[in-house]
């Protein structure tokens, strides 16, 4: 694959130390076809390497942020011999490690979502670390319509909200609206169309101001420790505040609140 | 113990693919006596063979949906030589697997609440998969009031409302209303009493539209998943959408939906 | 340390059944110092092994609940030879044992929050049972403002509040009002300034006026079944349950209702 078709269907542009990843394949609702998975994966573990940023907004073209898998693509590929299982197998596994990669990611990731968000495209949503969406934007765990129930986005889904409104959400297949998606986790918070571009973009330069040692080791360790019994969180956790405390920077933010006055970092 | 018996206590009708479980015991606010647990543990079990059944309701007759156990057979147990003891240790195992054979059965099963929901009545609700009220339901976990604190109950409850909240109701006896159920993830929904049954024969028949074969593979998944560490989660959920992929009726609803026409399941 | 010391930094006043302890370090927003936890934990381990108290009260004097750990003295420990690396260490041991110790407590704790709670004070409310707040209260957990991630506090806050609403205090360092904390679940709820003391004196009292034997079991059963899988949470609860129904006071209580007069405890 040439670097220009990763462009074309997955674009990068960098504001300071935010980099905006946007999904770019409108007339196909940015599904999330083998090339947009390869291409995001890419992204994603470039991203792992670069220091110079500190937050990422993922966004999509056109009229939807994303509508999930490419239902044509998976079709084609029935025509193997094993009717497509192999193929399946290996999209699920290569979709998971594409969101898995999202939470392994050292620098926070902000979904900026419009339009629809939906089966894999709503996973997508809750995979992220925290989501913005448009009002209106229609959210939507929808296989279970066409006889495949969201079993993968369901694994994301019912780790942002109550069980029965996932559960809902999941068998009957109806969409919630942004303002709904709000009251119940999937998202941080809905706002009028005309301010989700700004919103997006301060709340990625609000966590991009910070010192990136301490949100890097603070984020890996909150998926880490909300996994585990309590004790063994808080022995985790503590290890992780010893660690932060002697970073330099660290010492001089402290510092500087001490003395009231900006901290001078080096990070 | 009668078949006749057991109509009297719990009575069931299909409407189509959607079954409706009734208990009837009004005189005794639905209490989960001996002979009602009995019921209901062979009502769901003949359901989960049942393939023409593709969702269930679940109400109760009279001015309460469920008050909890019957305290006047667990009182009537303690002449036994052990004070009880071996009853009450029966008596939890029963209502126990009763509560998670709602979990194991293949259909989704709707809770339709009216009046009160206390006690066990209360983990009745929340062991749903789906729950709607009337308006004006009153929901408690309110055995702490005669000194015997709901912890039962609590292990459904605090695996469908936050935590503080989940305490709050166990410690003080207090009750919450329809509204603030829903507010806090108890139900899906209070709607005004005139509703309840529409609303709740609409979502059972919702569901009963989709794929059973879907619903059934999904709804295990659910709970299943929701167990595990994510990445296990995952690993587990993909195996789910492959199996999924490859039945005969998803291949027919993923064309269908290419082609703009509606599904010829087999079901 | 003194009795003296401890009583000046924390003042702990008995109601009848409900002990109040109040946090009195006002010009240091009642930081906790090394000598505020050392006051906390005794002040705790004392109340583990008072039968007379059934509910406790926490609160903070002066203009906020708590302001977190004490960064001056932290600060000052640097200058050890490690850096402060042993101080730090043992630092967020004893925390953590004194939040875990609030869980272990057999009373239910409620945190009556004004002014602020930041940082570890944010997870002060999150590790008591149960909180009320007065209008107006900010939340944060802030940390990451001056360079150190809030990874103790995070292992309460995110097990109170769903994860994106979590993660977005945690990495941008913003607060939250009451009414904010109460919809996220952080505390039972917000109400205005003058009526706060009156409403957690009346949550405590509601409380107090429980079989205490209940509550202590219950209590200890929540925060055990809430990290178990469901089928082990169910016969764990089914035995505490058992073993309630056995207690002299249970019977009387249970009775009383069945006879529609009042309960005679013993407790």
């Amino acid at each position: 694959m040439h670097e220009e078709d990763k462009m074309a269907i997955l674009e990068r542009h960098d504001t300071g130390a935010v980099a905006h990843l946007r999904m770019n394949a409108p007339e196909r609702l940015n599904a999330l076809s083998d090339e947009m998975l390869a291409a995001l994966q890419s992204a994603f573990d470039a991203l792992k390497e670069d220091r110079s940023i500190r937050a990422v907004i993922l966004s999509g073209a056109g009229k939807a942020f994303c509508a999930g898998h490419d239902l044509k693509q998976m079709t084609a590929a029935r025509q193997a011999q094993d009717g497509g299982k192999a193929y399946f197998k290996d999209l699920f596994d290569r979709c998971t490690r594409m969101m898995l990669t999202i939470q392994e990611l050292p620098q926070p990731v902000i979904a900026r979502v419009h339009g629809i968000a939906t089966a894999a495209g709503c996973q997508f949503v809750a995979s992220c670390d925290l989501a913005i969406a448009a009002e209106g934007t229609k959210f939507g765990v929808n296989g279970v319509n066409i006889g495949l129930f969201c079993s993968t986005p369901m694994v994301a889904l019912s780790r942002n909200i109550p069980r029965k409104q996932a559960f809902e959400m999941l068998t009957t297949g109806r969409f919630i609206d942004a303002t709904r998606a709000e009251a119940l986790g999937l998202i941080n918070r809905a706002v009028p169309p005309e301010d989700l571009e700004r919103e997006t973009a301060e709340l990625a330069e609000t966590i991009a101001s910070k010192l990136s040692a301490a949100v890097k080791i603070g984020k890996r360790a909150f998926y880490e420790q909300v996994q585990m019994p309590i004790e063994q969180a808080y022995a985790y956790a503590g290890e992780v505040m010893v660690e932060n405390m002697l970073y330099r920077d660290t010492e001089e933010g402290i510092a500087a609140f001490i003395e009231k006055r900006d901290p001078e970092w080096q990070q």
